[in-house]
């Protein structure tokens, strides 16, 4: 599987990494943007992601259907698993199907897949049940796609570590 | 001391990697499990793993007493040290006590043991103090136990990082 | 910049690294301490990092100004910047003029300063929108120090693991 994970907490320039691997490969490259703008906050992130990138990049959005927007042979920057998993808990969707069928398209996919995802499971158990359940699937996704990635790699503070 | 400890996240596959690594050994091998099923919810997750082990294993209880419990030549996988924790302060014992006697028993071991810890300092400050101390106390048994053990690994996504 | 700065979670034994790094250097040192004795608990933790240095450490407070505790060509321990920056978000400075010039400062110096921060983006994003706030801005701060740094380690349970 020609895909690597990218993990990080928050604001640790996991994305900024993940974009500089999509970016060693020849353009176009595409960006699967998976967050939705539901208030101020979001829409100031987004914005701010969106200042960063330049020239060459084709922007998709994909809050729900990750395989469809991996079609083709352009590199592929995912950004990110977490908030795609927020929408499939929020929206009430299968998980377990959701993340199979994720997983057979990156298997079919020759060019570079870049997953960014943010390590949420480090910190003490959150009291809410909904944040307890959402840090466990994101924990069961990570090893999924960890498990076949060529590459895992754990970033802080800009600096990446090699998992795998 | 011929011990191994496993810290990671939530879900970050720290059990299984451990699990992997007792399994090196020649069975048999003791599982001693320290989490007590106080609700559906811990009940489901204790299934969760006693599903994922196969034959070889003896399976023992020890919510206190984790001593006991490293008796003999068997390689042990201890699961783990946060619930271990957790069941002292919820009982008010003295975990510097309970500490020292742990290290004892490891120091006098010559069979493996694997020990694993959940990381839960690595988000913000919890509001609640019992969390703040619990925090405290696991980062400190954490830095005792590691710095007897023989190694000392970090997983994240089912990927497991040297750091001793 | 003949920086070295060193992440980790809480009581991960970071403070202690960072010490070690410094004390590798000829004597005296200087401690740079931000944190400001608010409570009880906050005081405990100062008495507690205290007792364990000993002689060779001039200790230098600086809640806010840490660009004037950096003067001459002693080695230096900034301990730490989390307590720095929630002193600087409490009292509504401007954070990204005190990184410039903080960052200018480092810029200057020719002997070694290590500079300690909390790594507090691994868990579940806080429901506080002060917290949401706080841990972007350490992350950006760290990224920042991390950039110009010679070296930046991931100390858990008191064993470093270069970054960079």
């Amino acid at each position: 599987m020609n895909s690597i994970l990218v993990l990080g907490g928050a604001r640790s320039g996991k994305s900024c990494h993940a974009e500089s691997l999509v970016m060693a490969e020849p353009a176009p490259w595409r960006y699967v943007a998976t967050g939705r703008a539901w208030d101020d906050e979001m829409r100031a992130r987004i914005a701010f992601h969106r200042a960063r990138r330049g020239e060459g990049w084709e922007a998709v959005e994909a809050p729900f259907d990750l395989v469809s927007s991996l079609h083709g042979s352009q590199p592929v920057l995912v950004d990110c698993l977490t908030l795609w998993l927020t929408n499939l808990i929020l929206d009430e969707r299968n998980i377990e199907e959701a993340t199979e069928s994720l997983l057979d398209a990156l298997r079919q996919r020759s060019a570079l897949t870049v997953l960014v995802g943010n390590e949420v499971g480090l910190g003490i158990v959150p009291e809410n049940a909904l944040a307890r359940r959402f840090r466990d699937e994101a924990g069961l996704l990570h090893q999924k796609i960890a498990r076949e990635a060529r590459r895992v790699l754990f970033v802080a503070a800009g600096c990446a570590l090699e998992m795998k």
